[in-house]
């Protein structure tokens, strides 16, 4: 199973593919889809979107994860990352794509085992799980992968007790 | 000159098509695109993006407004509206449309002649200047013609500083 993990932003947006490989996991590729500031608005989201568009159709994923909610910013903020995350979504829609949602909490309790662990802490054991040399960069990176490790978590867990209930 | 003027949200979002003809103006289409509660986001999202480009492609705008800032609204809340709008933006910059944007202040100044103007003197006055016989409902489609008429008024302004400026 393959999984994309987004961090949306309408200048930086991480992404990260993840494959579950029994019960290990393979980074595929990572990294920022990134816009220009004194761009205007609407080349920025088209950017975002044929950068995304052009990423689902090179890697193929079974499944896009993105964090649920969006806490602890300002309202403009929340409003500009809205757009960015509407049209990343578009593009996973369009393509089939099944779309996951998880709280920060939920992505910090399946990566760190912990729901209060610190920002530092989820990086290193992205870090970990996916035996990298070091903490991915920009943090968005590092988060869209943690999101992505919580949605394959998440499915050997659906699957176990699916295999738990004989289905 | 055709005016798309859009109130974003991923219920309902207003649309209105304003034509200028001399200092005339002219309602062409108005309506909402509307999304079912309980129906998963991604698809939401793509109702709007389909509905929008549908839109575009039929009564072809030469611009597009939209209102700048998210006021008054919790984070929730702009950030589902913020992926409302980014979609909508997105099918107008895949045609090539220019996209305005005006603050609520604009909008209110322009259509009204007063930045402080109430909700129901905005709607009135929407219905006077495209000759309506009630105020469309619901109040999404008004505000989505406001901002319009707004764009409208601001691009005779801009025509006559150009004719002055000899442009």
């Amino acid at each position: 199973m393959r999984v994309l993990g987004i961090d949306p932003g309408i200048a930086i947006a991480g992404f990260g593919f993840v494959d579950k490989v029994g019960n290990k996991l393979v980074p595929v590729q990572y990294g920022a889809i990134q816009t220009e500031a004194h761009t205007p608005q609407e080349t920025r989201i088209l950017q975002i979107y044929d950068s995304a568009c052009a990423l689902l159709d090179r890697y193929k994923p079974d499944a896009m994860a993105v964090e649920k909610l969006f806490f602890n910013r300002n309202v403009t903020t929340a409003f500009a990352v809205g757009q960015a995350r509407g049209v990343i979504i578009l593009a996973a829609a369009q393509r089939g794509v099944p779309i996951a949602e998880y709280t920060p909490l939920q992505v910090k309790q399946a990566v760190v085992g912990y729901g209060k662990a610190e920002k530092r802490q989820v990086q290193e054991m992205v870090k970990m799980f996916l035996k990298l040399s070091v903490v991915p960069k920009p943090d968005d990176v590092a988060d869209a992968l943690a999101v992505a490790i919580c949605h394959a978590h998440s499915a050997v867990l659906v699957n176990k007790i699916n295999g738990v209930l004989g289905k």
